[in-house]
């Protein structure tokens, strides 16, 4: 049985949430009280679940994962037999390991940023932009380079777990204060992505159908 | 042909260096001026190799890879045939991506002390310590448990990528400022991996055989 320590507003939680819907995977939801009870934080919460006091986290056959990048590589190896979404060539898995990496950085500047809006979390607001901006700025130099050859996804023919786990930092940077206006090709990826049969949304981040602008 | 952009102090470097050497590769390697003429964060760097201005880089047959963790997984899924770097099972590639975020954030607090230090980086020196203990506790706590069921690595019964990815953060944390004498089980798995055949140190590291007190 996966079971998911989820939490609605959580970028990284969506990201698991998304993947386990792509690949139809039943799972049993379990609502962690991040604001305002903060028990991310406690410290129960992080003796039996998380020691980084980190939202999402997978238990699945005695296994215990606190990292969204590690949950999408878990479910990808494991439940994706033709691994579209984690393809087996090396350098494929390279880059979605680079891109992972840059997601966890996104986490922890645009993301930050979208908790200090939200919640007033204390963070230094001038380096976080500064990163954030270098990162979207990043994706969308890459996608550029990547739609004058023709192609739409960070690192294959088709979506893989690199696209799933930029996306949200990338969608919601408007509710951490970052404005998109200057990277026409993340745009137009955020929009492909949204429109993928069988995306979910999340709060601040509708599916194809639903009205948004972006 | 493999080329490797390369700083010795870096400890990020380090683990590439190190794969290359225990995977048997030959390369070509570029030294990078990053102290004191700060060559990582020029322009032509950022644009050619490093858009984010990070040591180490690897070219390989067209592929830039500029992140460690990324370097790691490549060179592991393309020149490790028995896979024993990078174990394919779900279970172990998933714990691996995982420590490799883990590494990640080592090098920015842990790491981020040691440029401190060395060459007066400006950090929040409170944030990064913080960070850093929780990092090296979670590894230390990992390591003890793991001891106790009779391993002594972090993910398999034989040394993996995860194992290299944190190692020099962590060997090197007194450099930054931090003690490790309350994490036994860190120390002795230092020890281990510094013991491992072909083990070729950095500055700092040195390999066994050469005296050093950790």
């Amino acid at each position: 049985m996966i079971r998911l320590h989820d939490y609605e507003l959580s970028a990284d939680a969506f990201k698991v949430r998304q993947l386990l819907a792509w690949l139809g995977l039943a799972h049993e939801k379990i609502l962690v009280d991040v604001h305002p009870g903060r028990e991310h934080e406690s410290a129960r919460f992080r003796s039996e679940l998380s020691p980084l006091g980190r939202v999402p986290v997978l238990e699945y056959d005695g296994l215990l994962l606190h990292d969204a990048g590690a949950i999408l590589v878990y479910l990808a190896v494991r439940h994706d037999e033709a691994r579209r979404w984690l393809p087996v060539d090396a350098r494929a898995q390279g880059a979605v390991a680079q891109w992972l990496g840059i997601a966890h950085d996104l986490s922890r500047s645009a993301g930050a940023l979208r908790l200090h809006h939200a919640f007033g979390a204390a963070v230094d607001v001038a380096v976080c932009r500064g990163e954030a901006i270098a990162l979207l700025r990043l994706l969308d130099d890459h996608l550029a380079e990547r739609a004058s050859a023709g192609e739409r996804w960070l690192v294959a023919a088709q979506p893989t777990i690199a696209d799933l786990a930029c996306f949200p930092h990338a969608a919601l940077a408007g509710e951490g204060g970052l404005a998109l206006d200057a990277w026409p090709a993340l745009r137009r990826w955020l929009w492909d992505l949204r429109h993928l049969p069988g995306f979910i949304g999340m709060p601040g981040i509708l599916a194809a159908g639903e009205a948004q602008r972006i």
